[in-house]
């Protein structure tokens, strides 16, 4: 093992720093203060935190909970490529891939990908273009054809994932083989799901007389196994061991992206997250986005109790951020140890979900306002819009300012018996309702304004949601890059898909399955045999019968 | 007011009841015993309990709590269309909808509807359909098509639901107007999103040279209003007030649906719901599926704290079911005092969030398994596939058994330790590591098998979940069938939509908004002037700047 790891590495318990317990008191003494407006322009968005608990003696306390957690040197570690990634021994250079100066090796793949799709889109090759891949393999590229291509595009991609036959089927179905390009992206090129259902794939290109090396493209960081697999070694892209999947859409995987909404959008994307990455270096702590929000969601979560974080983009375009910030979240936060192994001592990440308004409105605001506990909430706004209706727009952006303010502001009991009374009703039906009427208010959250949903913008989004997870990380001490909770679910698996049928899957039986040290649980890659609880037993038994 | 609300209703709170403190004693001390399977085969569907608690005894205590809130009782109520919507003094009654034995009204219109549909399809009607409505007018019909059409249908079937421009935009570009069907729904047609969309869409066929009454269908309470906006007699179908909006896929809500999967699917659904709602009727309590869920439900939250409630569908046509689910549990249990207006004293409804599996393992798995809570999971699979790759099905199956069986049964530190050994690792980092591979285990969840994925069986999910919020809200006493949440925020977005430009909207300015006298909050249909915080009005002025 690195001595690293053993010896300098060994933060504090967190909960025994003085600054966490005055971070903490601060934190629970302080109200919201929406009538301080508290806000932080940076590069790409403007942030409104006066719907968080601040005040100058949380910053101060904030500040100090940093220093203790050897914040700075940290960054510095992180942004310089060293190991921070510690129970797995590497980086998370995702900076790297969008960093105006990468290294020529980055610099390399880049232009040979962007020339591969301008050679593409030169030759109107492709019009489908069928994506396989699964978590950061997926979801960062979904978010930014959704983005930029949601009033489609000439190119009709598709996104295949889930190991569920449904997918492929569906991904498949009615499309023209010979105008199909269909983009493999796998880190290890042993993920299940993308090389099951890549085989599926290149059975249908071959079942329509086409050669299947002509329409494959894959994105891995073990270029060997792709080649194996049977991709052409200059339609292979390249990324690198420290690029974790979760932060990998700087890289080639953006392929689809780029063949879906032009090369330069990922131009548009790298500068604005490095555009943040800078600001997260310069800018004072008490004005820096990343950081602020680190704060806000470490005191929501740890001292005021809040399990989750609702993300309400106003903005139909940015669907798929919500997965996509679930993603980056809860693998880098869903850990309860801290890097040396001990019980942090509080809550860590919260559960992340959300909706675009003002869908969420009509779907689960109700209990945002008067539910038991409510949640945090980051909502999401652009300035301008890109369609021609402006009523439209001033609609969607009063429906987000005011529900942002009804979660704050709550309605008190005597308002909301004034309210009925105005409505005409009778004074004893009034004081009946009137309970029913009442909302707590009181409810936190982040306002972040894009001025429009530009590459720029959102990079610089994405990048801010990247620093305030690994920021938090700091604070709580823990390992944001790994998860080891992913691993165990798939040793498990490999035991039970052996029980439910006779004939090994396609993926367990070619030589790349198992390949990666971390996926095996013994040398022949599957689980040693496990006794099953009763009902695991029940449900192996009765589906063995109905997967012939 | 009526004085059944005043008189009759009024349940003995919660937290005061000796049977709630029973039920909270005993599920507090029963552990998760996965090996007891605890099995209920209910029409369309089985679920186990096997990994929730459960006893003899717990069982019990759950009978003498639903007895102390006269729950057979509030049943019958429910089914018998009589008025269970305390605050807003109306009926619930969407049972009726799929009643064998429906009354003449509802019958003729479900045959109208069918038939219009039949002359649509055997005239080859309609290639392209914008379904335009949202929350109750739009999941449900989100979710039949993408579970039935997931590998495309021959008319393509466009969902638009957000105010923002970008929705209505995107869910026209492309399409041949000639060829086109608009959809509307609102239960009011007041609602803003839909009116405003819906508006886009006449203009648009009208830019066409097309009569846009030949290409508009309304599904409405309020035929009056549908007409007045230009919809032909013959083309507004009819809902009715006593259908909830949540609750409205068993109404001509459905009518895209019928157009673009077949109206025997909505048969299908109405059978197999229908064929739950006599399963709920009839069979004993500790048999009963929906009883069962919701006793777990109300000990996960309000007896073991657990905030939120995961839904991990393990078929990709499902996706959609989450925010269904979303929409049902969030706004009818999102509530936090009783139907007396009391606080009710423990925690109510939970987040419900999700994200079909495999993906899920790939997105947020990891914070299930390692995260400081986790959260109760409800595992749904089909035990037959409709494709014809059985090993991705097994794969698929496999999978969910071995995420479910990993969140109960946990990896202890030596486990851990022992793989660390076996995989090769010296002793010294083996102990570093194996605190980091270690799973807390005893993660509660149901799993709910479906012989397959028809419409039967969909319909009998549905209407599983429908019950089991009901009964939770029975124990609760809380109206789970109002949504006054939703109302507040709406009354602020009018004032702001104001502040925010000289024009008024086009939906403001019709005659039919603000119509409903419970989005009103004053006689003008504007909210009192307020005064705003430093932050909302900092973002109104600067906002107005971009609204030109």
């Amino acid at each position: 093992m690195s001595d690293r790891l053993k010896h300098t590495d060994t933060p504090a318990l967190l909960t025994e720093l003085p600054e966490w317990k005055r971070f903490a008191l601060t934190a629970q003494t302080c109200a919201p203060r929406p009538d301080a407006l508290d806000l932080i322009e940076a590069p790409g968005l403007a942030l409104d935190s006066s719907g968080q608990r601040h005040s100058p003696e949380l910053m101060a306390a904030g500040e100090a909970l940093l220093r203790a957690r050897d914040f700075e040197a940290q960054r510095a570690r992180l942004l310089a490529g060293e190991v921070v990634n510690l129970t797995e021994d590497r980086a998370a250079w995702h900076t790297l891939l969008r960093a105006p100066e990468s290294t020529p090796e980055v610099q390399a793949e880049r232009e040979r990908m962007d020339a591969w799709v301008r050679r593409a889109d030169a030759g109107r090759r492709w019009r489908h273009v069928v994506h396989i891949g699964i978590g950061g393999s997926d979801w960062g590229v979904r978010l930014a054809v959704t983005a930029f291509g949601y009033a489609g595009t000439w190119r009709d991609v598709r996104f295949v994932a889930n190991i569920d036959g449904h997918a492929i089927e569906g991904g498949l179905a009615g499309l023209d083989p010979r105008e199909t390009l269909v983009v493999l992206v796998s880190k290890s090129f042993t993920t299940a799901e993308t090389l099951e259902n890549g085989a599926r794939a290149r059975e249908w290109l071959a079942g329509a007389g086409l050669d299947p090396a002509n329409h494959l493209v894959a994105v891995t960081a073990r270029p060997d196994r792709a080649r194996a697999w049977g991709v052409p070694e200059n339609q292979i892209f390249q990324l690198w061991d420290w690029v974790g999947g979760r932060f990998s859409l700087w890289s080639a995987v953006s392929l689809s992206t780029a063949l879906a909404v032009g090369v330069d959008v990922l131009e548009g994307l790298r500068a604005g997250a490095a555009a943040m990455d800078a600001h997260f270096v310069q800018a004072p702590l008490a004005e820096n986005a990343p950081v602020r929000m680190a704060l806000a969601g470490v005191a929501n979560r740890s001292v005021l109790g809040h399990g989750s974080l609702n993300i309400a983009p106003y903005d139909s375009r940015l669907a798929n951020l919500v997965p996509y910030i679930q993603q980056l979240d809860m693998e880098s936060l869903g850990k309860s140890v801290d890097v040396a192994g001990r019980p942090v001592g509080v809550p860590t990440g919260p559960a992340v979900w959300g909706m675009p308004g003002t869908d969420a409105q009509h779907t689960f605001f109700q209990w945002m306002h008067q539910g038991s506990d409510g949640a945090p909430v980051d909502f999401i706004l652009c300035r301008e819009a890109d369609h021609h209706w402006p009523a439209h727009h001033r609609q969607l952006l009063a429906n987000c300012l005011a529900q942002r303010e009804a979660l704050m502001r709550g309605k008190t009991l005597a308002q909301a018996r004034a309210e009925c009374l105005a409505e005409g009703l009778d004074a004893a039906r009034a004081d009946w309702l009137a309970p029913h009427r009442v909302h707590p208010g009181g409810r936190p959250n982040h306002l972040i304004a894009l001025p429009r949903l530009s590459p720029y913008s959102l990079g610089a989004l994405l990048a801010l949601y990247e620093h305030r997870v690994f920021t938090q990380g700091v604070i709580w001490g823990i390992d944001p890059f790994d998860q080891w909770g992913v691993e165990y679910g798939k040793v498990l698996a490999r035991g039970i898909i052996a029980e439910l049928g006779p004939d090994a899957s396609a993926a367990e039986g070619s030589p790349a399955a198992g390949a990666d040290s971390r996926d095996r649980s013994g040398p022949d890659g599957h689980a040693p045999a496990v006794r099953h609880d009763a009902s695991t037993r029940h449900w192996i038994e009765r589906l063995r019968s109905s997967t012939p």
